[in-house]
């Protein structure tokens, strides 16, 4: 009796199930070729909680020249973030540690420290945009601007990176410039950088030529 | 010899035919799997004039709970809204009936009464924005509002609705509250709403917990 | 007592009424200069239950050449429509009569036939897709693409139209290459439309030249 | 002679300061008018390192019914925000507390639980979508879902919440439904809920009717 | 050595190559069903710097009825354009030659003349904007206007167009109104030129009816 | 006789020339504060043919550092540009000259080469795709990406640049590391440059610190 009332209450939408209630999400199917708007969407009936949540922002590894450890939850390893335009990295700097210079190219980035000191700044043609942040601060790195962050502090500093994309890209300007195979003398004419210390940089950072 | 004309005309475009004039529309391909901006394309040499034309837009049966017929014509249905952001529906509410509490997640909704007497409202935090109308009168629902119609006059009352997405989702709120199988305790927690009358509820709805 | 309950209900929110909720619409203020996203918003304490609702939509004159009558609601009368990518007009083609050839440059048109019978069309590069249409049928018009109806049955045919824009261009052809002040000789030559005849039709249509 | 140096450096792009620079941010000036996309920007000139900080984020008052405290940053009090669609906000819940049922109409959430335990979920016509977080863990709440948060943890719990918007407006349904002056039997015929109930309610909420 | 170094500054982006660095661009795969957005990417693994330059810009033939040359560089000939929103043509005109009437439906054009002299010029229903157009000069149509552009000067005259679009259509009036197979008075009643005039450009243009 | 006439045609658009005909374009007023979307409209009625050409884009000087000429049309000096996200430079470079690299945060450039040998390349963490181009070439760098150019053949090179945006800035990376006042150490402990090599370039890009 339930039953045949439900169905009565649901025959002014004779449509629902099958057209109207299919489109709040769009979960990756990663196996599908990507696209410039993102993945395919997995089949509604596939989709259960725990797409929805995300276990593995945990810190990362520091042990580098830089003491600096990273974790992304983007669109690639969160499929649910697919068309949501956001995603999330946990970024940790030991004492005397940096983030080095770098863009995202297709991403606003929005920081909270959570832990320690971070002295984060940006810079524009015209000025230097910089701040010391303790925990419980926000800061914000508006999209394609080359930034970086330091520990300015003691002890490990802790931060959560939102992105203005849910599949941010990362331009280490060192990698850029020193990782690749480009001739050391065009790299040294286009910046001005001496030969020598393109070359020392080259072979730090893998590049050749 | 005409021809030859023509084809002179034409030599000036070259790639005309296969390449410049092919993304006017993009009619669905319902059969390819979904993305977030939509289907993929069905091929222009298979689109007819039948694919601009949707007939379906009838009246909806009222015999239910809340006296309300309701016919969609989205992309699921009417794939040549595929990427035009756009879609319609016909409602028909019998004298003394009503358009329940509902939101449209993703759609501006814009009505026109046609016949009888609507009244017809939003809720926002802050005012409750409703108006008696009459036919041939417009009424908008931003995006994402809570809203209403009642039937307010003699006899059916009839509107067309167009939404501002291709395939808008309708969330009608006592599906959401009472549709599912949340303990009752947990939403009647979180809405304050007594536990006996979340319980009738679930009942009515067909919900659990 | 009550009040007090109520103010500690809202403490979580302290922000509330001042900065949470005033972003759900912004009915334009149309003595404020235009922008290219619409006027800025009118201020929310003097918006009202009228601001969502539009009773002007009824049937125009058709005493003219085209025996067309056409009214349309968009931002610059109906101000609320600001932002929300919509808009609406009414069609009443007496018999006989037609809609000229145009275009909207920006919108994309939704027609639904309500009285009568319209024979309606458009072209493109490759095709012309044309569909007879009966009360209650939809036909799409991609956006820019040149389009026409046509009276085709007895008495008045009348259509509700909804574009994809507040602000839809209407670009009459006619008035376009006649109703100018360009050399005849220069319209002729660009359109390969006797001399003669582009003469006549710009005596027709107001234009010089 | 230096100063001559890179003023010849300079000399290939003499509209450098004064035009290409100057596009990068636009903080709000949040006295004039808002629009549909944001504020009009502050000058440039008057922009500092401070307008990219952010010192407010502090945990929120629980005194209150739901237990639960909430601070946000949004344009209103963060004015580089405007134009990035991005704002963040803290939450505290008590144990034993929740966030209410309510809605986000223009924005996606996205939740790090920093501390303690919280069951989030959201609702749609099909399903409930919910998980029990732990301290890392990351939830998303689609645009215009109706979702929860339960401390079902011991002690206080925290999360920062990210969104896709950067002036999010918050639809708590009680005071959707109850602190409106909207009939309480236009609520009950709308809604199936007894109209004592609503009465009830109405009274809780500040609402009338 | 240096090896185990570079890895070492790699380990704190674990997920770098696979993960962060794959979305800066979005190459067409033109073999995949196109969708509203553009084509799926092609493997990163497969681009090369061959993708990012086109050679086959070039002059195209004039020998026709409007001593026209018209070459296009878009998605489906640069699959590197995917995405970008911009094309380019080469546009060669003979003396006493003419681009003529069309529109761009979905894209603004910017003209720069290279050689010779251009007048061009966009109509609205309000008004004629026309320039006579020197070797450097840029002028503008907005997106849907209806355009032409005269050889002025003397010998060849070349430009270079961009759009606005990586998939430009030309809509040229003559192929719209008289290459379709519409019956010859409709075309007439709904532009009110004569019908023989009709007819002898149908016959001109490859239409019927 | 003529004008009743027109006039009678104009009767079914009663609300034409004031409403309906006024959105093709939004030339800005430059006078008006700047928004996120652009400028101001300046009114139709003062709107000429004269604002949609522009004849500044000739070659700028050479003689600095990088042999470099560069002038840009964009809306701060072509206002009919706002709103049309498009803009041009033209670009010369002497025998031997060069492009340093930059990046366009918001971007994507489109080059053409008219004249001598450019070779042009941008770098991703990846990869470097690096073309010679010849008279007549297409090079795309997509948004955000850094990038260079040489004059790598004989005499003068000139190209036109076209950007997918009405306000590209221009980031050159030199400027942005050695122009500011950051201290040397941060410079070299964010980039691994030298500190010495840091000082030097400090002072001939005017930087201190």
């Amino acid at each position: 009796m339930k039953i045949i009332h439900i169905l009565f209450l649901f025959t002014f939408f004779s449509f629902t199930i099958s057209q109207a209630f299919v489109n709040d999400f769009c979960v990756a199917d990663l196996k599908a070729p990507n696209t410039n708007p993102g993945y395919p969407c997995k089949p509604l009936a596939s989709v259960t909680s725990d797409d929805f949540v995300f276990h593995g922002l945990v810190a990362g590894k520091t042990n580098n020249t830089f003491k600096l450890g990273a974790t992304l939850a983007s669109v690639t390893n969160f499929p649910t973030l697919n068309g949501l335009g956001i995603s999330a990295m946990r970024v940790d700097i030991d004492e005397g540690g940096s983030a080095p210079m770098h863009t995202h190219p297709d991403a606003t980035e929005f920081i909270i420290l959570v832990q320690g000191e971070f002295t984060a700044g940006f810079i524009t043609p015209t000025s230097v945009y910089s701040k010391v942040l303790k925990p419980g601060d926000l800061f914000v790195v508006p999209q394609g601007m080359l930034h970086f962050a330091l520990n300015s502090g003691k002890g490990v500093a802790t931060a959560y990176v939102f992105f203005s994309s849910e599949n941010p890209t990362i331009h280490l300007l060192d990698f850029l410039l020193f990782g690749n195979k480009l001739p050391s003398n065009l790299v040294s004419q286009t910046t001005l950088i001496d030969v020598d210390q393109v070359k020392k940089l080259k072979a730090h950072f893998g590049g050749s030529g």
